[in-house]
């Protein structure tokens, strides 16, 4: 590792040319415009002042242009970590207080110090330990956990908790403070917003509106909802009315500073932030991966953890909250051709433009309007057919995608990831510790051997041929015991039993024990013991141990030479050929043992 | 299964015959004497009075004489289950204290309650994941700490706390108020213990005892030397000269009762007993497969669940704490010739009398005398050489015994056991995560495929046969993505990649995504994918899927199969005959590729 690997931009950046300008400041411009109202947003979802989400879309940029990858992520608040935010802030501070916004600043600190440090460690593997199945179904329960928290923002009335529970519950509770003027401005947004996504395009087009034009105006739509909404406010006095309204923010950007650091917030944060890290690369790295792929570009893992770090560091510097790599403004970013990471980077001064400009006339925006921009940009993370597909794939895939979903609705989104994680991990151990085995026997015309259950196969009497398909470690060593004992019990007469190791990538310290006290037990019934087929590296461990040592049969490079070294040896140790199986008379046929 | 399944004494009960009954008895009366003083020492370890030892080695005996399955354990108060119990009682009463003792009997209670649980719903193969290296690590570990913890009893100093640097700094404190009399005691019975374990059979075979008299006089041995320090404690009158006395106990056996179970302390008490319950079972299980082996019996780990279970149950009627089965004493029943788990029973039997006539003497017992038993008792347990055999054998398997070991002895029981089963599987997810992989090629003069890198083989150009020995799963889905796209941009003009699936146990639906982004790379350049050797279970589940309805090449039964099929199909395809590799012109010898 050389330290200009630790900083990509110098390597695309002595490639930068004038062309390569070009596209990053027209996918800056787009994605610039797409971000405000989500940067607002988001920061609400979070339960944080809106500006945040504008801070929190301009340092974070800068500096995942100079550490990330790729050259299409675009950083910033997503929904999902917002929610992640709230849950875990809100848990050690009010809602709307000081605190609040700092322990914010301190988690995003946190998790990026965190991402860093996994990266200069290469521990990006870690993320591994997300599933698939898991994560598509903690993505849709937080889809269906924000939109729901939404609707207290649609309708006017104050709901809390970060689980379906108890913000239903919440509903339920104010529903009769509903406030006709905020669901008016909330349903004009969101049939606005619908209407923008599904029909605008096509409307423009039969206008005779260029495409590239007509999509900007599309990606621009939200923002044009926003001073819609700005100015419906400010002409019908709709505070006076009781609808809640953004209200005075500070203007210009925040000094850069650090949060306060008491050891106990840390405390409290630590977990919290390291969930909010995994997910948030897990999901930016599949963007990232996604999109890199599309161009054939590489993206480095262990350095997009260091990107995303310095991306959060900054965050907190820059009084914003945790940030990730967002799915809908990357491809967009992706879309409208941004060529390296600069794009970022101009997309960052665009937002602090915005944030300077923008910030006077917030006060009068409905809060309602941005519940609409989330309630309509979540819902595309709702995909329950994850669920249809891991049940017809396996049920072991189907539990995990439901403890995952069940327990994110019902429990919350660190608790329901969690649950997820372990419950995956649970699965594959349960599932090794009772590993499938098969009798073999010989596919005929071949040197292949396959299950006697599956195949036809041919067999030879007194011996016994059984391919473990497992590992064979700790939480399986006993099983195999049981195995072999019973299998040696219920064929009397044997001479000889091969264990065919084909499948057997690892033994370890327990399983070799329980590979000894295999062959005491066969020693004592005159039983010789073979290996075939074990691999290089097992056999690296294997080699030196006194099991190896006393093994009262051989160890044979293929299944096949073990059955023709068998059939010699009672060639010579039995006097009458007849007896020698497939030595002499060839083997025997059967589809079952 | 039957109801009498889950009572084994039905099935040995109606053999029962003159002849077992005299072997039982013989070996309960051996066993009867053994018993007492390690009895009160473990209670006393335990943090509780000397009696419940007594009370914990009567009713758990007949309960596992009912349920049983092993005609030798012998259950009841073991060190290492003695210091768990004050590891985790010690932490929510003080040493002494009625409610101390109550949160004992809950602790057992709770055990019981889970053991038998998991017995009944046949979750035995939980015990797997405490893999030998975690159990023999944690055995030493708390061997030492024992030792440790009874050289205060030994001075006659009051010392504190469940882990090694606690205990070392609390001597140190105190060391200061030794007492001589108590050294005195502690030393004179501490060398008579060894000299009655190290040479007093050879002493009384030189002075022509019988030998069968000579095993029950050594076996008789700590109670001669309880009997001896307590009429010394009488005549020399050492209670006055500061030497620690078991004082006066209740007469006979306390009332059976259920303790008073409040929520607060089951939630305390859960995981403690969870862990305790593992604990004892697994040292139990070892114990009687290991006798039942040399019988040739067989045991049955979910009814020895029930059976540990309905003893721990018992314990707590019967006022004592959490039991399990002991090595030392249940190979002494064995040795003795205990035919059914009913000598068990009349061991119960002679501890009820001993405890009614021995209560009113031990009020004079040096607690000394107890603290030199335990020492010598558990210096057994104390092996660094698993250490040793780990390290020569695997670095992950030394590992998991290092961090036991010193998890233990630093941090205490509870923290060490679960850091050495978090550590093992942590280990175990790891090396599947990073599986090994390796290019194969044909072994000449066979139809065995093996490690380009390891054997001898001939591979094919323009062929690229990779074996993954790992279950495809989510943590390794990644993995493998970067391995095949790697391979095939380090081979260029490659026509046909074959996965060798033969160690591949399972598939999951992440790594199906995988396995279809590889596929679909490969599609983009027109390189064909094939599998070999797909085990069945896996083939049942890949079947319907979308991967296998759009791939590109073929699955073959064998490696050599897709070797020739390749072939085939170049011939075919290719008019010069000479581009064909296997089909025409044989394999090209390779040792790396």
């Amino acid at each position: 590792m050389t330290i200009k690997s630790y900083f990509p931009i110098l390597d695309w950046g002595r490639r930068y040319n004038r062309q390569t300008l070009t596209s990053d400041l027209v996918a800056a411009v787009i994605v610039t415009i797409m971000l405000i109202p989500q940067s607002l947003a988001y920061a609400l979802l979070a339960g944080l002042p809106p500006e945040v989400g504008l801070y929190a879309s301009v340092l974070p940029l800068v500096a995942y242009a100079i550490f990330g990858t790729s050259s299409a992520l675009a950083v910033g608040p997503v929904a999902v970590v917002s929610l992640m935010t709230a849950a875990a802030v809100g848990r050690i501070a009010a809602e709307g207080s000081a605190d609040y916004a700092s322990a914010a600043i301190v988690l995003a600190l946190l998790s990026g110090v965190m991402l860093t440090l996994m990266g200069l460690f290469r521990l990006g593997f870690i993320a591994n330990f997300l599933s698939h199945p898991v994560i598509s179904g903690f993505i849709t329960a937080s889809g269906l956990i924000i939109a729901t928290s939404q609707v207290g923002g649609l309708l006017g009335i104050k709901t809390e908790g970060h689980a379906l529970p108890d913000l239903i519950l919440s509903i339920i509770e104010h529903i009769g403070q509903t406030n006709p003027y905020t669901v008016a401005v909330g349903a004009v947004a969101l049939s606005l917003l619908l209407w923008i996504r599904l029909d605008l395009k096509n409307w423009l087009k039969r206008f005779g509106v260029p495409k590239g034009l007509a999509t900007i105006i599309v990606r621009a739509g939200p923002v044009l909802v926003v001073f819609l909404t700005m100015a419906w406010s400010a002409t019908m006095d709709l505070g006076a009315k009781g609808v809640a309204l953004v209200g005075q923010v500070p203007q210009g950007l925040p000094l850069l500073s650090l949060p306060n650091l008491s050891l106990d917030t840390i405390q409290q944060l630590a977990l919290p932030a390291l969930i909010i890290s995994i997910v948030g690369f897990v999901e930016s790295i599949s963007v990232a991966q996604t999109l890199a792929a599309k161009r054939r570009e590489r993206i480095s893992p262990n350095q997009e953890l260091i990107g995303l770090g310095a991306s959060n560091i900054a965050a907190a510097i820059g009084g914003g909250y945790p940030v990730t790599g967002g799915f809908a403004r990357s491809v967009v970013n992706f879309d409208a051709g941004a060529a390296t990471p600069a794009a970022g980077a101009f997309t960052a001064v665009g937002i602090a433009g915005a944030t300077l400009l923008l910030t006077p006339f917030l006060a009068i925006l409905p809060k309602a309007t941005l519940a609409a921009t989330i309630v309509l940009a979540v819902l595309t993370l709702v995909d329950f057919s994850i669920l249809k597909r891991a049940w017809s794939y396996s049920k072991a895939d189907f539990a995990a995608v439901a403890i995952t979903l069940g327990g994110t609705l019902l429990l919350g989104v660190e608790m329901g990831i969690s649950l997820g994680v372990g419950a995956s991990i649970l699965i594959f151990l349960y599932r090794s510790s009772q590993p499938h085995a098969a009798v073999v026997g010989l596919v005929p015309g071949t040197e292949h051997y396959r299950n006697v259950k599956r195949h036809k196969v041919d067999t030879v009497p007194g011996v016994l041929a059984i391919r473990i398909d497992e590992s064979l470690y700790f939480a399986n060593a006993r099983y195999l015991e049981d195995l072999v004992t019973n299998q040696v019990a219920a064929n009397p007469g044997l001479t000889d039993v091969v264990l065919m190791c084909s499948a057997v990538n690892a033994i370890d310290m327990s399983a070799l024990e329980s590979l000894e006290a295999i062959a005491a037990r066969l020693a004592d019934l005159k039983v010789r013991l073979h290996l075939s087929e074990v691999k290089g590296p097992v056999m690296d461990h294997l080699a030196g141990t006194e099991f190896i040592a006393h093994l009262s049969g051989q160890i044979h490079l293929s299944q096949h030479q073990a059955m023709l070294a068998i059939a010699q040896h009672r060639l010579k140790s039995v006097p009458t050929p007849a007896d020698a199986g497939l030595g002499s008379r060839g083997p025997q046929s059967a589809t079952s043992h």
